[in-house]
């Protein structure tokens, strides 16, 4: 019963996941064919969105691999309580709202004198970062909702990787107030550092 | 083969929450950046939006607590026949109108003279504590569709809490016609309210 | 072997079902605040948009009817192959366009003179109604798809109430060309009729 | 708990397939009734929206049958590592994208002489089809993440079917340079081509 409880969580995690990393495309717009009257003219237009491409790869590399280590985390937690199920539902809120934070870099990635989007943006990815390491934190601690015979040696090795999580996020979201490509790719390079597993 | 039918209404049910928790999201507008030339002006433009978010945590509060609370009734319900399945396609109807009355909320909150918004959003939330009673008392009237050997004690502590779902969104609903802000945050302590489970 | 097919089948369908159902709600627009200065214009606003809900509210029906119908039926059919995997998609290419033709029903329901958005709308259904009948009638045809000690009197049953379905369904498309709100509230009520299982 | 491994893998592959083939629904744009005050005149708006529903349509069944190719690799694949995770991210990218170039392409469709839409629409499928031969190539290579009494004879006639792939949506890439109507309706060819299982 208690490992069906879990999956029931993890069964409306997942679907919050899918629909949110794939709503990021709603922020792609095709440019309006009336006014783009040449093959030349097209190109043109689709090169400029570039910036909204680069905002879209990252957030779905994040939210993807967010969810990867989500399920990560869940192979070991086995039971549920009412503040796992709260800190949850907050981490899925910070995941619903991630779509608008990507439109907004999206349209202030080259007005380089402006930083307050790719501040917004690094924050929330710093937020997911700390709610996730969060809830981890909270299911791990004295092994409260772990299964019985759980690999101590895996959990230490998740402790050590996660430890740098909301520090590594902490980082980018110092870069952006600076200079906000360089926290974009910083931010993109998180994500791939997060999927491989800590070695155990 | 009673588990396996619940078992489908259950996976369906959970992606239409899971769909329409997500979809709040689109009701958060970015600003245009050609009206926002700096960043002094965008944040700005952000604080302003301030209702949106509210009315976006609420909601997402009040859906994903909703979906905690069908979920544990699911524990105990077994079979299901047309009666069920009818009552719960109403209830995940109102789900899915959730994001209309936020919306409406989110321009409206901040014209305190105008309640409109507020009554059509409280009603909602009404509506669906209602659907949601109605649910549980039809399924668990003399353990009609729950399993056999049913936790008696856990339905009786169940029933005791949510008999007052209605009247305290009865209460929130009144609240609306008098002041929108109030209303609106006592509909988010409802929320939280129900998250906790009923102690049996 | 066999059942793990139909599994992810049914898995992906509910998926669609679930994603489809909840669009709907985007064809629900909200009056915008600019226009409407006091609560009563923005209850006049609100009430001339019943035309939307009545057809958000029969689409909900029909669709969340046929995931109910479509699981019926795969209680019974056991094994997949390629015809029925296509037949299958066909019926959720249009369960997926449904929303089409419900926001077109919606701006046109009060214009009485005019009936091709309800001609659409019913044609819609009855090309839903027929794929499905398809769908059944190729899988239980001489028991092809179905499980091996399946039964046979319940399937006679569903033969029975399904072979309606198109010819009611056409009733509603001949409606459409003379009175739209009767044949709207027709597809309401047919949703209705098929929520009941048949006699066995 | 290898199995296990895939089994979450392919839920939120599931679910990240059934929204977006359901969000391509949101490109078909419904013509304003203020516009149109005649019968007559909406089927004309209607009928000018067909290569909406042509790109509409071959987007659903690429979408929906490269969803089964999926699940038929998964039904070999049994382990998971990081390389097979960030391949399928990188292919779920892809597929998560399709709705862009649809809109863009039936935009374009009827513009004889320009071909930018064209080239990214089946540049797309180019890209969709060769990540997925690199995952299942990568998870088949002597065996690696496939079960230990996989069926070779299976393997290689899978192996035979989808070396094909990329060179058969190259051909349709070279195709969108020169003709647009030829390259999409060799897209739509190419989907019915694949949902054939290849002779085993």
């Amino acid at each position: 019963m208690d490992e069906k409880e879990t999956g029931r969580l993890e069964a409306f995690s997942d679907g919050v996941f899918a629909v949110a990393i794939t709503l990021l495309v709603l922020n792609i717009k095709v440019p309006e064919p009336d006014k783009l009257l040449s093959d030349a003219n097209l190109w043109k237009a689709l090169f400029t969105q570039w910036p909204t491409l680069a905002a879209f790869v990252t957030s779905f590399f994040t939210i993807g691999i967010m969810w990867l280590n989500h399920h990560r985390v869940f192979t070991l937690i086995k039971r549920t309580d009412t503040s796992l199920i709260m800190i949850n539902l907050v981490l899925l809120l910070i995941i619903v709202f991630i779509p608008v934070p990507t439109e907004l870099l999206a349209e202030y990635l080259l007005r380089f004198d402006l930083h307050t989007a790719a501040i917004i943006y690094a924050g929330t990815f710093l937020l997911m970062a700390s709610a996730f390491n969060i809830l981890w934190r909270y299911a791990s601690y004295q092994g409260r909702l772990l299964g019985k015979h759980v690999n101590m040696h895996l959990v230490r090795s998740i402790n050590r990787q996660f430890a740098f999580g909301p520090l590594l996020y902490l980082i980018c979201f110092g870069l952006a107030w600076f200079n906000t490509p360089v926290s974009l790719f910083f931010g993109l390079a998180l994500a791939l550092f997060f999927a491989v597993p800590g070695s155990s």
